[in-house]
């Protein structure tokens, strides 16, 4: 599998993921792990997800950027890796290109809810693996 | 939702998991995740898994035990994390409690094989989620 191949493969399990897996650091220094939806991304490039601002998570990307986004596959033992940093977003434009029927289930008061932010991701560089073969690429 | 139906309904999220996400931290501190096969536990607190010695993720977690280890039900919007610390196994106890049929798939030399290891998580602190409920607890 060379980098070009990898990288398509990556995206074919993004389009295909319902969720993705967010890493982030709390302030003890343990990676934390969440489970959000996979709602919008620019290639694998930049990736987007909405939450609630008040979440934990929100407290700990604003302190530390660096983060990680990953989607796998179990039946098919494969899996992909980004690394990068996130952005906290809660202009109008970031809310309303994430809104999407169903939103006012978490955010009840709507796209104008305090409790509703956006997070931006933006990959550094990314790891594809399947079954043993694993390959590592940037992403510009 | 109290503690100790989080817990139960954490460990029944464990026992119907066919894998588990490990948090590490790289040495540029970013969270990476990895999914495992969900091999072995006892209860929450200890959890074992089998990995390559060669791994980027061995050498991650002897720099920094500090980790996670995350199941998600992406159908039931529910998910366990337990934060904790993990610690690499070789000793031959550790290597026979691990080993299954089809381990010689990633470890061709068999029980012995120098590139087969096992991690040892150990966790301090869990939270469990369902829908937008959620729930952390001690893990003594």
């Amino acid at each position: 599998m060379n980098q070009e191949l990898a990288k398509r493969k990556g995206l074919e399990l993004i389009q295909r993921s319902k969720i993705a897996m967010i890493g982030s650091l709390d302030e003890k220094g343990y990676p934390n792990i969440k489970a959000m939806l996979n709602l919008q991304y620019e290639g694998m490039k930049i990736i987007w997800f909405s939450t609630n601002t008040s979440s934990k998570r929100v407290q700990q990307i604003r302190k530390e950027a660096k983060t990680s986004v990953y989607y796998v596959d179990q039946d098919r033992f494969s899996g992909l890796l980004l690394l990068g940093r996130m952005e906290v977003c809660t202009d109008e434009e970031s809310r309303k290109a994430l809104w999407f029927e169903g939103s006012e289930r978490y955010y009840p008061q709507g796209i104008n809810d305090p409790d509703y932010c956006v997070f931006r991701f933006v990959a550094e560089k990314g790891n594809y693996y399947e079954g043993l073969c694993n390959i590592s690429f940037p992403i510009e």
